[in-house]
């Protein structure tokens, strides 16, 4: 299948990059972003292109949700088959006269880091079926864990992926705040941080739960309390102790 | 040394497995509940009591905080070093006149699941440098990560430790519960906790961040707030989304 993908961003790198580690031919990057493009064409030796548009069988959309729409009505050719790759978008969004479909991989994409693509989950949906059908097998080339999805199923993907991801992130980014804070390397908080993910491995997270919350250590929660000074990592501190608190209760 | 450990839940039950895996001689181990010392006790071929504490030169007091000075109370034996292994006390609640010291493993523990204790950071204080020196010999053979640490800095790094695992595994569990009210395999979010978990080995988290609200992209967070049905949810969803505009704005 002749295949162009769109957009020059994290996810639309790593779609390159699965797809040529595997084989997959690519016939054009196409975006807004001519340097970005520039260097994803050099490192994957493939054509691109800022303004002409090529003819392909197969269009993945990889630019940011609010950018999808715009994008797709760039693309005249009907008898084509669209994809985009968002989570939180339905296949609707895709404006043109051409046969729609979503491939969502479900990952966070930096451009530096490196992936092992054959774990990552693709969800694939389509207005028919024959189209379901190759796109499952395009994405079953790249990883073995493919499924078909819909749109209220892949909207509760990415929710639960926003907690399980950015939010996980974001507390990271606090904690190193906190021992930045007190000139403590942030690197003695790895092993923990490994540990933590590697439990939920084998256990389930409820019944993994420790910390002072769970505990009901009132005197450690007051101990805590006094000694954060920022507020927002306060507001986190209340607000997750309370919800722990609830969820044992 | 003639050692002891007092204690028998998750932290005893890991100390006792460490010393045990490095030969480290444990002359006892002592507590209240007979059946989880029994355990160790048969696991790990070593004396246990539940009201005769034997003479020793180091009693490593592993219970739970709240426990940690009554238990002190025991020991009887005034040539004794005693240290606990709490991110959150002083030394000082050590109630006994021996010599008083902290022996802090940087790790969550839970007993069903093995680790590799080589990677644990250990954190001692001690009244006096001997002690210090010893105790900081003692985790050196089970830890390549030992460190000597004042009570002001062993209670930011549990601060910090309570953000970074605490409150990391309680969004995994928040997160299950969204991807069970869905009938989603939680087995799907596991590649994408790996990779969160792996790229702060290699970024800054705060470098690291993706998702919609570093994003800015209102359409995505007001989809997803229409979705949650759960108010733990909501709160968590909204109260984090907020902190990570204030970080990156």
């Amino acid at each position: 299948m002749q295949t162009i993908i769109i957009g020059s961003g994290n996810v639309a790198y790593h779609l390159v990059k699965a797809f040529k580690q595997n084989n997959i031919e690519i016939h054009q990057i196409f975006g807004r972003n001519k340097a970005e493009l520039l260097k994803i064409s050099t490192e994957f030796n493939i054509p691109f292109s800022t303004n002409q548009l090529e003819d392909a069988e197969l269009y993945i959309i990889a630019v940011s949700d609010s950018a999808v729409e715009n994008v797709s009505e760039l693309i005249k050719n009907e008898n084509a088959l669209v994809a985009h790759t968002s989570g939180s978008l339905p296949m609707e969004i895709l404006k043109g006269n051409y046969r729609k479909a979503s491939f969502y991989p479900l990952q966070t994409f930096s451009k530096t880091k490196n992936l092992d693509y054959s774990k990552i989950p693709f969800f694939i949906e389509a207005e028919n079926q024959i189209d379901e059908k190759s796109l499952f097998e395009l994405a079953s080339i790249i990883s073995e864990n493919v499924e078909t999805s819909d749109y209220e199923r892949r909207k509760y993907i990415h929710l639960t992926a926003v907690f399980a991801c950015n939010f996980v992130n974001h507390l990271f980014a606090r904690a190193k705040e906190i021992s930045d804070s007190q000139d403590l390397d942030f690197n003695y908080f790895i092993p923990l941080i490994d540990e933590t993910v590697e439990k939920i491995h084998h256990l389930e997270p409820k019944s993994a739960q420790t910390g002072p919350a769970v505990r009901g250590d009132e005197r450690v929660l007051k101990l805590h309390e006094e000694l954060i000074t920022d507020e927002e990592h306060l507001k986190i501190y209340q607000l997750m102790n309370e919800s722990i608190k609830k969820m044992y209760q």
